[in-house]
């Protein structure tokens, strides 16, 4: 008898938030690996906010979902069976795999070296992790004597881009969280200088009592107010390194631009996007960096696991609730 | 009996286009020069758009204009006494001298080289041609092949950064401007190779025509809507320029920023802003470099002239009611 598995399709665009009416449950044979190719079970999803602007149909870096496909996502998987001459049996991979129990790959995903944990490759060494990286140095330029304030502080990329300041020599870094427990964890466990917690303080005025000579580095995962309220408060040469704008994935039409935006004249200020795609190639020297910092228990991190793969789209939610601290995985 | 001099001072804030309800006309005795000091009779007053954002009581990169004060302004007049060991009579000085026919100096403003016509010192080598020259090449690196757009490209700033990028090898130059006589005078007098009448056209489609891979300059004098269809046509690692936001400096309230903003991120894009006050040192080189444009006929410039001290008050309203083609200054 065939065995079956899980996959979760695409099947309407979604509008706000994402629920079992535009993301459903399909089930199909395990598949058999044709010549050259190799079947993975699935061990761990990641969740990231990337995917929810996959689900739009508007032109990004990456094309849209289609409707019938497969939630694109990054995954942890092990070969299972190969007819391949890249994977063998046992080999933990990583890649696009998405959100599926398993998958049949000829290529495009990468084997873990021996002795990774798939949890830290997830994520301080993964995208969210690398994201934070390149952000804060390549983009942002932190350096000596910075003042940094970080967005979305107690997420995956925002954790991680506090802590690379700290390392590259950040005077202070603040950290604006969503709740008290997350600013607790940023200031006791991370080592923030401070921690703003937006739903319930006066963001502009901690802010200022906090950067009395304004901000050096503004690393925005959330766009919206705060990229305002930071574009405001900009030091002399001030950047503002655009990571991601949470606050307007789930949105419909127009966002509303940051008024603020002419202040980077006035500060001779720069703001500037960047994806992660475009660093791959620079991986392997930021991921020795970044490893040896884990190692020497100068950058922590937590992951946030979710059970089951049914369990997905709502921990792809959990992102724009405020909901998780650190890293979203799913673990199948 | 003593002579009397006019000088135009800031009576009120301004709401909106400036008139003689906060610029005012006094009368006063021309002064003699101290000890150290020598008395100027003033020839041009330099128009620009920033003298407006000065008579607003908000922080910027110079103080407002107290209210009393002559405003502030660029200005070239003629040494007509001295007691100073560094300006003589028939020095020709160009600086910060105000809205006034007479001012008494003891430092603070340059003498200009023999031969050097004062409108070309006020224009294309002075702090509009520099905003342009330093804005295009330090701040934009325009290069060879880049597709550039610049806005209020009939101005003064504007119809020389269109040029600059001309010559440090740029494909293709657009420019937009208010009318069809300035459009004329971009295509046909300054070799833009296409121009937009903003007013008439539809501006998003014409760049989309004369854009098709995008955006990779947009040098921004006006901000607004316009800023935001061209964010939103950047091209892979575009550039936006902020010089300045014309369409913003009359209004009251918070201006509507760009909702295009994330395609920075998309696009990997960078928006700066500049002020030409960071480049004073670097000023020499540039304007060897302008002047021998200038000489061989590769930079064409226009100049608007306006008769009469208490013209000068109408003279900043037509950079906002894009009166004006290129420089605007008032003779005296």
């Amino acid at each position: 008898m065939t065995e079956h598995y899980r996959r979760l399709v695409l099947s309407a665009r979604p509008h706000g938030m994402v629920d079992d009416t535009v993301v459903t449950v399909e089930t199909a044979p395990i598949p058999e690996p044709g010549p050259g190719e190799a079947l993975v079970a699935v061990r761990y999803l990641s969740i990231d906010p990337t995917i929810r602007t996959w689900m739009n149909d508007v032109p990004g870096y990456l094309p849209p979902i289609g409707l019938g496909e497969v939630v694109r996502s990054g995954a942890v998987g092990e070969v299972v069976a190969s007819n391949s001459d890249h994977y063998k049996v046992g080999d933990v991979v990583t890649g696009l795999i998405g959100w599926q129990e398993y998958a049949v790959i000829s290529g495009g995903v990468n084997v873990l070296p021996a002795g990774v944990d798939p949890l830290v490759a997830m994520s301080v060494l993964g995208a969210t992790g690398m994201t934070a990286y390149f952000g804060m140095t390549d983009v942002g330029k932190v350096g000596d004597g910075d003042v940094v304030v970080v967005s979305g502080a107690a997420g995956a990329t925002g954790s991680v881009a506090g802590q690379v300041a700290q390392r590259k020599g950040a005077a202070k870094v603040i950290g604006l969280a969503g709740d008290a427990v997350k600013c607790a964890w940023l200031t006791d466990e991370l080592g923030f200088d401070a921690a703003i917690n937006y739903k319930t303080e006066h963001v502009a005025r901690r802010l200022a009592e906090e950067c009395p000579d304004g901000i050096d580095l503004y690393f925005d995962n959330i766009g919206g107010e705060i990229l305002d309220i930071c574009l405001g408060q900009l030091a002399m040469k001030g950047r503002v390194v655009l990571c991601g704008a949470i606050s307007g994935y789930n949105d419909e039409g127009r966002p509303v631009g940051p008024s603020n935006i002419f202040n980077l004249i006035i500060k001779r200020g720069r703001m500037e996007g960047f994806l992660i795609l475009d660093y791959f190639d620079r991986f392997p020297a930021a991921q020795a960096e970044m490893a040896r910092w884990v190692a020497e228990g100068h950058m922590q991190h937590k992951v946030h696991l979710v059970q089951g793969i049914e369990a997905a789209t709502g921990a792809l939610n959990l992102l724009f609730t405020g909901g998780n601290t650190g890293k979203v995985i799913v673990e199948l």
